[in-house]
């Protein structure tokens, strides 16, 4: 299975599409195994305490399964997330990154599945799971 | 079953717990019946083309699951979500608040369950649904 | 929003289609609110110790959600579930039938989205809640 | 990490308290890595049509969970399934025994949380993918 995008147009598409996150995520990298995307941690990702909060590792886990989408079908815009089931498992460490391991479990013609393993950088225990899906519009003819 | 928080008691918990983020919301009601809270939908909510974005929708359906759950057990800062599933089922509204109706289906001695239906005000449909269980820490004695 | 099948076209269409199942399940209702499925609980149904099993429950949920999108559309007999989430809250009462409440709550072109609650009959306390959804294959022209 | 039970042990303990259902399963292996059970596909499992019903499917999830956490913790027959989110992603092959593949991803006090993958026998494509939590009670002393 050959790529349609690799980490540079991924992260050109990110920039021009995701204006306003864009500058929160780095692609680490991108292959037939899957994604990995960086969200790189500043103070507006936290919550009182010290953890990364909630809505900021959904996003991650969220863009980084997009980008494994685009990765394969190209730069399809409008995707849209249909569902989403997280388990949170263990506190964030602090003062680290945190990446995302995406992968493609099925690319139908109009729906997308695939899971997400959230990791504080360098703690092999996963911080959270995620089971993903999308709907891909018709594509136009 | 009697509340052990108001409106007033937890918009002010908010205030103290949530800092960063406690200004987005406004707790419209609570009672036997649920807690509603209000997302004050700014331009630090879009996504590109004015839609409100996922984590945002994450985001206020937590807290307003949180939320419920203290009006009923009292401020226990340390209850932490274990899990969250979410159906996206319409595009919010441009230019409207998202109004979230928690309500707590279970509540046990480690462990509450809840759902939470995401409008767009004035908007019958819902946008989102979601299912979440929280772990309750043991009371210290 | 007008009905396609009544109680008793949703019964003949479960016998037919559902050959195997079909005599543990009565439709008690439907309406635009959703519809009731009943499991009458037998013997086979049961765990060690007596308890409805999750494999019982989540076949319920599935086909009363599977009954709910078809009162709506009519008998299409290919929608395929694509996923569910559920919670498990309380153990089902012994002795007692259990009734899920499946509501639609999106009903797209590709893509159904509906919510159900399992009810040991006489009990207010939900057994579990679930989300499911549902493809709908293209109609054939 | 060591385990606590063999499939040989396993396999007891399922003959011991899941009596009904126990003939439909094997324990095909157990390690480091996680479990694998074997769902023996019958007449009695199937859907008109001949595929795996989604009640099969679910119980096979559950049961390879439920035997992957005792695998670690030992015969605890109390563990009780408090979330299951399944996405189902291909018709399982006809004529071909189901494998489920349980890891235990988060074995905590009162909590455990693993994914379970679906797949027909010989066929590298999953069927179904779900994420699973489970309560673990409280150890008498």
């Amino acid at each position: 299975m050959g790529l349609a995008m690799d980490t540079a147009a991924l992260q050109a598409f990110l920039a021009r599409d995701f204006g306003q996150v864009a500058g929160d995520f780095t692609v680490d990298s991108v292959g037939s195994e899957g994604l990995v995307l960086r969200l790189k941690v500043t103070e507006r990702h936290l919550r009182p305490g010290g953890t990364v909060s909630g809505p900021s590792l959904f996003g991650l886990a969220d863009v980084a399964m997009y980008l494994a989408i685009l990765a394969r079908i190209g730069p399809v815009a409008l995707a849209v997330t249909t569902s989403c089931s997280m388990d949170f498992m263990r506190k964030p460490a602090a003062g680290r990154d945190v990446l995302a391991q995406a992968r493609v479990l099925k690319l139908g013609r109009s729906l997308a599945v695939g899971d997400v393993f959230l990791f504080s950088e360098g703690v092999p225990e996963p911080v959270a799971r995620a089971g993903l899906t999308y709907s891909i519009p018709p594509a136009k003819t």
